[in-house]
């Protein structure tokens, strides 16, 4: 199969978690789109507008978590022209007083393509509630 | 000034929280887009992919709802090409003994142009967690 514009896409959306899991903003400016209009939910958290917010907020959220360990599952790409968008799921994994907890979260990410880049322009993350929200290890 | 896609972007989305308030399973289906890549993620819920889980989740919760009222604030609507993206908080108004109480959600909500229609293909809710909740009438 050639490669498409989902699969860029989808490694775009990798790359952002990658970064994440590195807790290195100088690395999170290059995943984002740095407009007026790019937005951001954390789970729980009210939407932040703006890069400016955006940025302040990665840079709270790497100042105040240890360490953290992601995978991702089902993830779903789609593209119109230069406009992508992608959902997943965010398995994240924590070690809690040597119990591995794993912390379900569905996002939803909206990517805007600049030359050959897939850019993120909105990342919307939310928790879902169930049963099966942590597994002890 | 001229009307914009952005407008009739806005009018879309708006109409879907008409219809989610009237409750009416056959106006919900001519809100959506009727593909099995339609997604739909309520608050707290995990992700729903397709129409028919879609339909069959609005079916559920029009069946267990005596009444809705939302008013929509924060509205931001953006298009490229055929696709248009609008962020929106929810402000869902019950009445709990006596009560009013206002329940918060921040909504992400994708749209695709058909003809001169602005159909949703994705619906993604959460809850904002903070003190100004709820309030009391």
């Amino acid at each position: 199969m050639e490669p498409t514009e989902s699969e860029g896409l989808v490694e775009a959306n990798a790359r952002f978690y990658r970064v994440f899991e590195s807790q290195d903003l100088a690395r999170m400016d290059q995943v984002w789109s740095h407009g007026p209009n790019v937005k951001c939910v954390h789970p729980g958290w009210p939407m932040l507008i703006g890069w400016e917010a955006v940025r302040q907020s990665w840079a709270a959220i790497f100042e105040n978590t240890e360490e953290m360990r992601f995978t991702i599952s089902d993830v779903r790409a789609e593209t119109v022209g230069a406009l992508g968008w992608v959902t997943c799921t965010e398995n994240i994994l924590s070690d809690v007083r040597g119990r591995v907890a794993v912390t379900s979260i569905l996002a939803t990410n909206l990517f805007t393509r600049v030359e050959d880049a897939w850019l993120m322009i909105h990342h919307h993350a939310s928790h879902v509630l169930s049963s099966a929200e942590t597994a002890e290890a």
